[in-house]
């Protein structure tokens, strides 16, 4: 009788290192040689059945299609009746499933020769099983959204008191009217957004911040609820929108007087007199300081007469300059008879209502951009444009009519910041509209993640995409981070709506640090959203293409972030010198005891190590974490900037050398007060379920950054690698039980439909 | 008579401080209480004195800016004769440039008051003293490139053998008709494209790597070459001649056999033939083993007709589809007899040569996406398209005339695996265009760094961008990896073009995850230089847009790159298995030895704390830490996944848990090859300067991979603090001195001129 595996079962032992040498894919020659050597060696085995053997792994003389067929489904009628986990107990399936003839026992002692085959050829059993054909249900397949809390009461929460203003933005975005297209015409999209501008300042939208004398509401918060808002909509909407009634307007607002409110915050508010804010010029962006544009003051009719004295002191990437603007908010250096007496700020007109540019002005469009195409920008320069005394927005100086300079503050360096101190409202305008594009963004990846599947179990359905903790940990922290933010961005608003002269500096610093950190996460937030959607990502109709590209300036307009971080660290230095610098005991003990019980709580042993649940969940735990990163990285900053000038570097020199530290510095200070506010919201939310939904966001927030820091908190001995592992390993699971929240965690956003993508809002990608 | 500080010297040592109050541009309301109550503590002044200079600092009334001038000016007298440290000697310098008149020790007693207050009002001396005008000369502001190596021998040695190629597709890239334009007619950028493929194609460019027979050179390493220049060009070309030339027409080549090169590939290679590479579908991307399209074989006369069962199984993405394509090698399962026999590709036609679209076959266009909007990409289905029988490419298997299916290969799955492996040349093309991307994106921003001046020591001349720590650190580490990605790439096509069947594996790993890294690699780059030249950055005349937006789908097509990360960790683990599994003892054995030799060698307290230069900047040091973390992770994921399944976890679910680990095993496997790539191409530099330069390079990408690394090194116990916060300090100083090299260092590159940015290829911003 011939030799077969069903004549012959005991050769069916072999049979699934046979199939699976054929079947895998990655297996080489060399390996071929190995499982021949190893049937060479088997007493147990006659000639014949070693030849037999031998013949079905010839690398060169393979098995027909047809017998790897039937070799399949001898192996599948063996894994029906039990599941093995090594290739050789599945040998043993096989053998007694055709012919209930082997005895295990017989073959104990080859068992570690087997397993060390079995591990040469590279295969781990378990891995071939789960290659082999049997219909798993496993828990990564049955994973899915649940929707455990009510996402309206989600959406109230995030809203809070400006809800209904919210809500009839909303309304408004989601219209008919304000459908979105991917046209690539500029001058079409120019139009287009100027169109959408008008119906906004119709309904009043425009002017809200405005003193109600002027035609607005005097409601600024209300003002950065609109902000916020329309920005799920078009950005280019946002930034033509705030240039008009936030740069344009304020400016005038901010800088100016009763009379300049009188002649032009209607006709802003309005949007009949379209303006331009034109303060950065070719050579001088972050060094706004350094602007050369003169404004030179006539005494003879007392007028003044703007230049533009080089190119490279022209208004660069002014918006809405190229096209529509009739009038700029001009900052130029002031001369008097030969003397320089610093930035000031003039209105200056640059078309007439037929959109002629006026004599002495040359507007250039800046052209094609990488996003914001529906912004006209433009480069502005003046060639002796004289505008009447009026137009000098004079609240904070003037020239009397003796021709005198004259202002409450002395000090033109000290004038100017004080002139930008008040138009910090720009910088958190800024921040909203950047996180409502990474919520877009989230909303889109993390919906498009819940339905599209790929790969998955042998014969079992494709798994969504999302239920992979690779996604999960690529999109869950910056959904964690986008409700940290929202709420850290509230705190800044209400900050700065109850601000007193006191609080400014504080405002300042965090204004521009939220602006930075925040810009910086959308960044992060939409190019991981983009690669979550593969393909359908770099589609332009899936808007992330839009986002991304539109708030890709956003890092660098308002301030260049990394600038920006510069001055929040400096008053971080600063605060801190105030506290060591006081020689006031009392102080200085408590610094010191402070320090001290930073020891004991925090840096023994127990506590470097502990890896309890309890504990890393823990908010005094997080609280203490992000605060001792803060003091250090700022005390340290402050030793290292002296010591390096000590040593006789140049202060200059010296603060170059602290920009990477500085920068820490800022990080550090920011995450703390996110931290904090995170936290404060979470104790002051009654609903038990909204409240654990959010504390699982806040955990990951807490411990994602940590573990983003983990470096620099081993270095300082603060955690040892258990606690760091340990903390790793919670990020992974909070991000795993997360993602059953996900999807209404971004239903909470109340985004209108019109403004997600087709992936998510048409039903073509559904069924699967 | 009045007091004045000109009468009454001994006032002038308040003066700076007052001065400082009144300038400073962040002081409080608070901070004035403290420089009064200071003044009211001191007993060497009278009480009309301190009336005079409490006056000086009412809050409410400020002094006039006239006064604040003539303040300044006796500071700026008292500072051209001394530079003092603090504001206390510089209160002394004034009094005696006014009247020589005071004795520093009658005032020691008052020092450390005055210090102490100094810190309380927050400012430190020095840091005023850099505000205080005095014409300085600092470090940051004499720091420049330096022109320390030969331009075109660094050049000669990146090109290596393909110089003179790369050179002659530099001149055609260079020349007019090549000229880059913004257009945003997605119709007309389409043909422009088409247009300069047919000038290439003329050139031979096409055909490069076809066989000289079928019109072309046999030169596949050619063939990388010309991707590689052409990718300084605009990215839409490359991509529509990678799919033209290589998806196209490699398919031909490595699916198909003679009787189809004789038939296609000269009309391939003039683009005679216009053709696409249709697998991916819109429901199978990552997971291409799952696409539905059917091939279905009709034993009467022997044709096979193709079909798309549902819409999700429509060709989608598919370049040269939606204008030019006409002709489309599709991947679909064949079917014979109601047996489903795996995935085989059929050459289709889908036009006629007048660009109709043939019965059967619906075309839709992609329509506009992020980038790459120059090549049509286009979605196929096929409504019973019936092809003649020669059309199977039948180099892996066939339909014989009996209509019974045969194969070399007997398993459906593996047979697959190994056509996709003759196709890996294209994840060779792509990381190589990736790099060149790069490169060019960092010679515009680091060129524009090195001319943008912004900021600077008070009335000394502003600095260029490119002096500043921050923006060497921000910049520098990504010039570092382009060097280290180049020689790695080379190193991949070498392995590849030299290939023996055994190898396949290995590169195929190389392949891809070298596809991952650098595509990553490349996105980050252009990132941080779109920040880099600012709002310039974002103008689309400087190209970085266009770089940016084209290579974001870098990311994701030819095979996502977090997918193919978890192939290479396979690899990873396979070859790892390979070493534990063979229980061959001296293996075994000298496995342990070597373990043990690392603990001897590295993980000793010596070793962990060392921060001798010379360790840190030793290859040994670099290879054996690189090793470590390769190895520590492979071993780990192995025994994390056992244990993992034999807790019970089913296969898929563990593999599931591993997907972050294997990331980081596939991280450090590429990382470690890299690092011995960029150490073997400098020990084989005979150049003593251009070997200097090149070590600098080395130096930076090894440390600043461990840095980036460093939390796992301090978790594994291989690092100590001191360790990597001197890594970090050693990074920071390569930057700097890397900075002077920069310039050159880009030009090495060799672009051409046309494919850089307005913003360093003119002359506008020079001058400053």
């Amino acid at each position: 009788m011939d030799i077969t595996f069903i004549n012959d079962p005991k050769l069916c032992l072999l049979l699934p290192y046979i199939y699976v040498a054929w079947e895998d894919d990655i297996m080489t020659k060399k390996e071929f040689g190995t499982l021949h050597s190893f049937i060479s060696g088997q007493e147990w085995l006659t000639k014949a059945e070693k030849d037999f053997l031998k013949q079905k792994i010839d690398y060169d003389s393979p098995p027909s299609r047809t017998e790897m067929s039937q070799w399949k489904e001898m192996i599948n009628r063996a894994l029906t009746t039990k599941s093995p986990k090594t290739l050789f107990e599945l040998g043993f399936s096989v053998a007694n499933t055709e012919r209930d003839a082997i005895d295990e026992a017989d073959y104990l002692s080859a068992v570690p020769e087997f397993a060390a085959m079995e591990a040469s050829m590279g295969i781990m059993g378990t891995q071939v099983m789960a290659g082999l054909p049997n219909d798993r249900d496993t828990i990564t397949t049955r994973y899915s959204t649940v929707e455990s809390f009510n996402i309206s009461e989600m959406a109230a929460l995030l809203d809070g008191e400006q809800g209904p203003l919210i809500n009839s933005v909303r309304e408004i975005i989601g219209s008919k009217e304000f459908e979105l297209g991917t046209t690539t015409d500029t001058a079409a999209y120019r139009e287009l957004v100027m169109h959408w501008c008008r119906l906004l300042a119709e309904k009043g939208l425009g002017a809200y911040a405005y003193p109600t004398g002027h035609g607005g509401r005097n409601d600024i918060e209300g003002y950065f609820a609109i902000m916020e808002t329309l920005s799920y909509h078009d950005l280019s909407l946002v930034i033509k929108f705030g240039v008009q009634f936030g740069l344009w307007g304020m400016s005038i607002l901010s800088l100016g007087t009763e009379k300049h409110y009188r002649k032009y915050l209607k006709q802003v508010g309005t949007l009949e007199l379209p303006g331009c804010f034109a303060m950065t010029e070719t050579h001088h962006g972050s060094n706004v300081k350094g602007i050369e544009t003169t404004a030179t003051y006539n005494h003879a009719g007392r007028t003044f007469t703007i230049c533009t004295p080089t190119p490279f002191a022209r208004k660069e990437y002014i918006g809405n300059a190229a096209v529509h603007g009739e009038m700029a908010t001009v900052f130029a250096k002031l001369i008097i008879d030969g003397h320089d007496y610093g930035v000031n700020a003039f209105i200056v007109p640059i078309r007439d209502k037929n959109k002629n540019t006026l004599p002495g002005i040359t507007i250039e469009d800046c052209g094609r951009k990488m996003g914001l195409n529906g912004v006209d920008n433009g480069i502005i320069s003046f060639t002796n444009v004289v505008i009447p005394y009026e137009n000098m927005l004079d609240r904070f100086a003037n020239v009397n009519e003796q021709g005198e300079f004259e202002s409450p503050i002395p000090s033109d360096n000290r004038r100017f910041f004080t002139m930008l101190g008040t138009l910090v409202g720009g910088r958190i305008g800024i921040p909203q509209s950047a996180l409502s594009a990474a919520k877009t963004g989230l909303a889109i990846a993390i919906q498009y993640g819940d339905k599209r599947r790929q790969f998955g179990p042998e014969n079992g359905r494709e798994v969504p995409v999302l239920n992979y903790r690779m996604h999960q940990l690529r999109l869950m922290p910056y959904l964690a981070k986008a409700y940290a933010l929202h709420f850290g961005l509230q705190y800044l608003t209400k900050r700065f709506v109850n601000r007193k002269e006191d609080d400014m500096q504080e405002i300042e610093a965090l204004a521009a640090g939220m602006k930075a950190y925040t810009t910086w996460n959308t960044r992060n937030t939409l190019q991981e959203c983009r690669e979550a959607c593969g393909g359908k990502g770099y589609i332009t109709e899936n808007r992330i293409d839009s986002l991304k590209n539109d708030t890709e300036i956003y890092t660098t307009f308002e301030g260049d972030n990394t600038v920006l971080m510069q001055l929040v660290a400096k008053y971080c230095l600063k605060e801190a010198r105030k506290e060591f610098g006081e020689m006031n005991v009392s102080t200085v003990l408590s610094y010191f005891l402070e320090k001290a019980k930073t020891g004991i709580t925090e840096k023994n042993p127990f506590a470097t190590r502990n890896t309890d649940e309890a504990h890393l969940k823990d908010p005094q735990f997080h609280q203490q974490a992000f605060q001792y990163r803060e003091k250090e990285l700022t005390a340290s900053a402050a030793r290292r900037f002296k010591k390096l000038v000590d040593n006789g570097l140049d202060a200059f020199d010296a603060a170059n050398v602290m920009h990477p530290h500085m920068l820490q510095v800022a990080y550090a200070y920011l995450d703390r007060v996110f931290l904090e506010q995170f936290a404060e919201k979470i104790s002051t939310c009654e609903n038990k379920i909204l409240h654990e939904v959010l504390t699982r966001l806040y955990n990951l927030f807490a411990l994602h950054r940590l573990e983003e820091n983990k470096g620099w908190y081993l270095e300082q001995g603060y955690m040892e690698g258990p606690k760091t592992k340990a903390i790793q390993k919670m990020v992974s699971q909070l991000c795993w039980e997360i993602r059953q929240d996900a999807v209404p965690l971004t239903h909470a956003f109340h985004i209108p439909k019109n403004c997600l993508a087709p992936i998510v809002t048409t039903r073509i990608e559904e069924a699967s």
